[in-house]
C-alpha cells in the first residue's frame, strides 16, 4: 500500500437552491465534468462537518473536524490558528488572539474597526507592542506580528494563562473598546484578562502619537491607534496526524487560518503564490511534491468569498475552475496511486451571505472504494451515495483506512 | 408478541471490490438467493459496528457493540472473553489473559510463539500453573486452562487487580519475553504487573524441565517451556440482555472468543460440533431449541478466515454456504414466527488480508419491518436501504423493539 490522498476542501461550497440558477445550487448549476467523474467512480455521501446537523460550522471548527479532531473537545478559539498561519510559533500554554489595528477617539469609542483596511505600516505598528512585558504580569511576554491589511496576531507567552477570556473588540463601530473579562473563576483567566486589558490600553498609549499614524492622518487615512483583540485560543493539545497514522501530510492554502489549523495538527506548509482564481497552481504544487507526502490538504477559499458577496455567478465560476484543477489530479486516481476526496467545510448560502447549517456533499474516489450509483457531484446527488451520512471527524479515519493506516480498536 | 430473532453474524464478511471477481465484492459475486430474499422482504442499511466510520473494529469490540454494549465504555481486553469462551468462570474483579505455550531459549528469547502449534499435552502443561499462588501476592490465585493447540486462558483471581497492564508476549519471534508494565499509576495495575511477571518466570521454571517437554523434544517437537501472556481484560460490568430486555438468548458458535463475548452479556451456550464448512448444523441447533429462546446469535467465522488467507474464491463459497443455511431459517420468517438479521462485525479485505474500516451491510427481515426497495444483499445495495446508516449498538434495540422489549426513554 503506497497510495496517497488529496483532500480538497472547497470552502463554503455547499449551498441552497438559488432562483437565478434555475433553482439549482451553484455546484449543480456549474459545468463540472471532473467532479462528476469522481462521483461516478467514487463513493459519495452527505456530511455535517461538526456532526450536528443544523448547527452552523465555523471555518476553524469545521477544519479541525475534517482533520479528525472533534472540535467540541479540542477547539478553544481562532487566535492560535491565525497566529500559526501567519508564521508565528505557538507553544503549549500560549494564548493567542486575533488583532485589528483600529481607530478610536479619545474616549476609546471605535470609529473604524479596521482603520480603513489599508495599513501598509502594519509591520512597524505591530513592532510597538512586540516583546512588551506589562506591569501586571512581568513573567508574560507579548508577541505581535502583522498579518494582512489591518490584521495582526498577538501571542501572550508565560505561565498561568487561559483562553477563557472575552474580546476587547466590540465587533461594531460607535461602541467603546470592551474590557476583557474572565469566562470562568480561574486565576489564569483573571490574569489573562488583566494582561489583555493592560495591553489594550498600552497599545493605544504607544500608537496614538506614533509618527506613522501622524503620517497616515496627514495623508487622510485613519490612524491605527489601538489594537482590538478577539478569539483568544490555544493550540489543541493533540497527537499529530503523523503520531496517529504514521503519515506525512502537507497543507496547500493561501489563507492563514487554514494553514494554521493544518499546522496545529502537524501538517507541513507548502507555500504557493496567490492563485488569483487559478487553482491549477495548487494541484501542480501537490504533484511536484507527490512522493514526499501521504496526504495533501488543498484548500480553496474563493467559493466561500463568492457566497459572502452574494454572488452566485462568481461562485459557479470558482467551482468550474476547481473542476479544472481536479483534471490535473485525476490521472493519479486512474493510475491507482491516489485517492481524491472533495468536500466543503460548510454551506455558505449565497442568499444569506453567510454560513448556514446545511450539510455538504462529499466524494471519495480511488483504487479501493466501493463505488455507488451516484453519477454527478452535488449536495442532492451525493446524499444518495454509499457513504450515506457521515460526520466531519469520520473523513480522516476513512481516508486513512484506505491507506491501511487506521488503528484497530479491540482485537 | 412471541416472535424470535436469529442474529446471524458473518465474521469479516464485508469486503471491497475485487478485480478477480469482476470488480464485485465477494457477497456481490456470490450466488445468494436467500440473502437476497431477506433484503427484498426486509429493511436494509449500512453500518459501522463501532459507530466510527474508518476506524478498524476488532472482533471483540464489534461483537460487544452488536449486542448493544458500547465498547468505548465497556471493553477492556480480549482475555476475559477468551477465558469465558473456553469454559472458565470469570468473576467480577478477575483479570483474564490469553496465553500461548511458547518456546524460549535460556535467555528468554522467543524461538516460537506457538511451540510449533501442536501441543496435545496442553491440559497437563496448564495444570502446572493452575492453582498457583505467587509470593508477590499470596491472596491471588492463578487459574489456567488449555484451549486449542498452543493456546490457554489464564485468570488472576483475588483483591485489588487491574487489566491496565501490558503483555509479556512480544508478538514476534527472536525477541525477549517482555516485562509486563502498569498502564496507569494505580496500585492495582502495579500489583497485577508484578504477578504477571512472577507468573511468567515461574511458568518457565516449572515447564522447562517438565517430563512432557522432554518427551516433546525427544520426538523432535519444540518444548512449550513458558506461557506468554497478552490481552488482559475483565468482564464488562453490565446488565445482561435478560436484565435489559427480559429475554432468553443463546449463542451458537464454534469459536471461543465469540462464545465468550456472548456469555459475558448473559447468553447461554448451545454447543455444536465443528461445522467443517456446513453451517446448516448451526441453523438446525437453533431450530431444535426454537421455543426455548427469544434470540439466537449464530456466528460464522469462515468468511473472516478466507479474507485473512487472501482467498476470494473461498470467501464466495463460504457466503454461498451461509446462504444455504438461511434457507433453513427462512420459513420462520414466512410463518411470522421470527426475524432474521444478517450482518458482519467488520470488513475484512481479501486484498489487504486484514480488517479495514469500511462499513458492513445489514438486513432485518420479519413480520413487522418496513421493507424497502433493496432487492439484493450486499455492501452497496444495502447502503440504499431504509435503515440508512446505523451503528453496531443500534442493532439490539432495533431487534428488541420488534419483539416489543425495548424500554421507553421518557413517557
Amino acid at each position: 500500500m503506497c497510495a496517497h490522498v488529496f483532500l480538497i476542501v472547497c470552502d463554503g461550497m455547499g449551498d441552497r437552491p438559488i432562483e437565478e440558477l434555475d433553482g439549482k445550487t451553484p455546484v449543480e448549476f456549474a459545468n463540472t465534468p471532473w467532479l462528476d467523474k469522481l462521483s461516478e467512480v467514487g463513493i459519495n455521501g452527505i456530511m455535517h462537518t461538526l456532526g450536528t446537523p443544523g448547527i452552523v460550522p465555523g471555518s476553524d471548527t469545521a477544519h479541525l473536524a475534517l482533520f479528525g479532531y472533534d472540535p467540541h473537545i479540542y477547539y478553544s478559539g481562532r487566535g492560535a490558528f491565525e497566529a500559526l498561519g501567519v508564521g508565528l510559533e505557538v507553544k503549549e500554554g500560549d494564548v493567542a488572539l486575533r488583532g485589528n489595528f483600529a481607530t478610536v477617539d479619545e474616549n476609546l469609542n471605535v470609529l473604524d474597526r479596521r482603520a480603513g483596511r489599508y495599513v501598509p505600516e502594519g509591520d512597524q505598528l505591530a513592532a510597538v507592542v512586540n516583546g512588551l512585558k506589562l506591569p501586571e504580569a512581568p513573567d508574560v511576554e507579548v508577541i505581535a506580528k502583522h498579518a494582512t491589511q489591518h490584521r495582526c496576531a498577538v501571542i501572550l507567552r508565560g505561565p498561568g494563562l487561559s483562553h477563557k477570556v472575552t474580546d476587547t473588540d466590540p465587533h461594531e463601530t460607535n461602541a467603546k473598546v470592551k474590557i476583557a473579562k474572565p469566562l470562568d473563576d480561574s486565576e489564569e483567566a483573571q490574569k489573562t484578562a488583566n494582561i489583555i486589558n493592560s495591553l489594550s490600553g498600552k497599545s493605544h498609549e504607544l500608537l496614538k502619537d506614533h509618527p506613522l499614524n501622524k503620517q497616515r492622518q496627514e495623508r487622510g487615512d485613519l490612524p491605527g491607534n489601538i489594537i482590538i483583540l478577539r478569539g483568544a485560543g490555544q493550540v489543541p493539545n493533540v497527537k499529530s496526524l503523523t503520531q496517529l497514522y504514521g503519515i506525512k501530510s502537507a497543507v496547500i492554502s493561501t489563507n492563514a487560518l487554514y494553514r494554521g489549523v493544518a499546522l496545529s495538527i502537524g501538517m507541513e506548509h507548502l507555500p504557493v503564490s496567490e492563485t488569483k482564481g487559478d487553482y491549477i497552481v495548487l494541484a501542480k504544487k501537490a504533484l511536484e511534491r507527490f512522493d514526499n507526502y501521504d496526504l495533501f490538504f488543498i484548500h480553496v477559499k474563493d467559493t466561500d468569498n463568492a457566497s459572502h458577496d452574494g454572488n452566485a455567478e462568481e461562485k459557479v465560476k470558482v467551482i468550474e475552475r476547481i473542476d479544472e484543477m481536479i483534471s490535473y489530479l485525476f490521472p493519479k486516481v486512474e493510475s491507482k496511486e491516489a485517492y481524491i476526496c472533495v468536500t466543503a467545510d460548510h454551506t455558505t448560502s449565497v442568499k444569506a451571505k453567510n454560513h448556514v447549517g446545511d450539510d455538504v456533499p462529499v466524494v471519495i474516489a480511488g483504487p479501493e472504494v466501493r463505488s455507488d450509483s451516484v453519477k454527478s457531484f452535488s449536495e442532492r446527488a451525493c446524499a444518495l451515495g454509499g457513504l450515506n451520512r457521515i460526520r466531519g471527524i469520520d473523513i480522516m479515519p476513512i481516508l486513512m483506512s484506505y491507506l491501511e493506516k487506521t488503528p484497530m480498536f479491540g482485537s
